[in-house]
């Protein structure tokens, strides 16, 4: 069964790692964000492709980013002699951006890139950026616009959010195989990701909310909110922002008509109905991923769902 | 007393260590060599002048470059991923190229990223690039030509050397300060380093071999080979491939024309009429920079000839 995930950072990594517990990692394809990709110090660094290899690997950082019990000693020497330090990259995760910007330099692309890592890091599973072209996301706030990055991390996503741009998507192409694994997959799955700025980017890149939209797999989403909370990152503070509900019910109004089944945690079964509401079957089942189990969990849950 | 000093890398340091040891720094002014810079996976690295930085703060590794005690974690993540790990960069020594990175990124000059770097060390001479513009040297090999770092670390200096080649000369100016430094110093002293790859990049920047001839300072030389050996390097093994004397000698004659006193090691005693002959001055003493007293000792006899 081929099955393409539309995937963001640290929630998308953790239901990946539970899919391919689940389907053989080579019937799987991740469709990556780059959105919140920055240059650090001349160095090529995709956040949320990392976080996915990382995960994958069982690599990662308790906090989903990062690798686990990575030093920092060259980020602590460039504070030293003056560097920016507000992005920590440690030692061995530093390693990555390394390679990928070598890579890149010798003219290869980001999608080779990627499958060149994933791939020295032994995973199974297809991963590729939603394109290979610059593709920032813009957060404009009302103290005006920042980079992904600068907005999350270096002033920790506390400016007030009134939208989103995409200034690359007009002239971005979607990468080799992605509007492919959209199209021809059994089933494509929306991870638990922020709608606005881990899909969203993926949706604007021109060719793939088409493909999406017109797929014959079965689509499904899984919320992101539970309970009226993100279970990481600012989704819930901009589904308000912008004046949607602050509900798994407001994420599923963003994906009208591109989606098949919704899935929603027990918490919000009450919301079932607005979800059915909006042409959407909802699944209801424990959404929470604790630990390898809780991954393994949900995956198989909204696995099930597609054959039924 | 104003000194300036054409410097090369491990030789040129340790005798620039010396020098700011028998004169006020802020004095001291070092034109340094970026003909061996290199592109290190998207980074700005420049070995010679990280080595004159890095010996001058008291932190060099011990064969005179990289930093003392540092480790290799990102290098050995590298490796692990796929990267080419023959030019050895420790996690601290990455800080510094990675500062230099982004301030290039930003829009400084590479005299500028290298005075702020000389300033996060605490150094108060003035450091400075024969040129902020591209500058390699490419070494003519039996086998072909080699970028300075291919030959001399990648293939370990292995080639029999056929010639030099600037090809950034022509279009490279001297960086601001450059032409000064030389023109108006009371002395000009040709550090103990490669005649043919460490200052013959310096003289090749078009202005700087007029400027040295034309200058009224005392210009003095240190030869770098002691015994018909070079003391660091391959000078040796280019003397001898391209025809010249394998000896201090067969140096000074490489300096003709732009240089009043030459100094020789007390055991090249008997090449001080073939020096004289050329219309220098032979200064004869000991020139090993052992430790920190030999350093100081060799800056101290070579500073004592100027005011003769």
């Amino acid at each position: 069964m081929q099955v393409t995930v539309l995937a963001g950072g640290v929630g998308a990594a953790r239901f990946l790692a539970g899919l391919v517990q689940c389907v053989d990692p080579a019937e799987v394809t991740a469709i990556c964000n780059v959105g919140d990709d920055l240059t650090w110090h001349g160095l090529h660094v995709c956040p949320d492709i990392d976080t996915l290899l990382y995960t994958l690997a069982g690599l990662e950082g308790p906090d989903g980013w990062g690798l686990r019990d990575d030093t920092t000693i060259t980020l602590d020497a460039l504070g030293a002699v003056g560097g920016d330090t507000w992005f920590r990259i440690g030692d061995r995760d530093l390693a990555t951006h390394l390679r990928r910007t070598q890579l890149l330099a010798e003219g290869h692309t980001l999608s080779e890139a990627t499958a060149a890592l994933a791939r020295a890091l032994g995973l199974h599973l297809q991963v590729m950026p939603v394109t290979d072209d610059p593709h920032p996301t813009i957060v404009e706030t009302a103290t005006g616009d920042l980079p992904f990055q600068e907005y999350f991390v270096r002033r920790r996503a506390r400016d007030i959010v009134t939208g989103f741009r995409f200034p690359g998507a007009a002239a971005a192409r979607p990468a080799p195989g992605v509007l492919d694994a959209i199209v021809s997959a059994e089933s494509v799955i929306i991870a638990p990701s922020n709608p606005f700025v881990s899909i969203g980017p993926l949706l604007a890149v021109p060719g793939v909310r088409e493909a999406l939209a017109g797929s014959s797999a079965t689509r499904v989403a899984v919320s992101p909110i539970v309970g009226g909370e993100a279970i990481k990152g600012p989704a819930a503070d901009m589904l308000r922002a912008l004046g949607h509900d602050v509900s798994a019910a407001g994420v599923a109004a963003l994906y009208q008509g591109l989606i098949d089944v919704f899935v929603l945690d027990e918490i919000d079964g009450a919301l079932a109905p607005a979800v059915a509401a909006l042409g959407m079957s909802p699944l209801v089942c424990d959404t929470m991923m604790r630990g390898d189990d809780g991954r393994r969990r949900v995956a198989a849950r909204v696995l099930s769902a597609l054959h039924t």
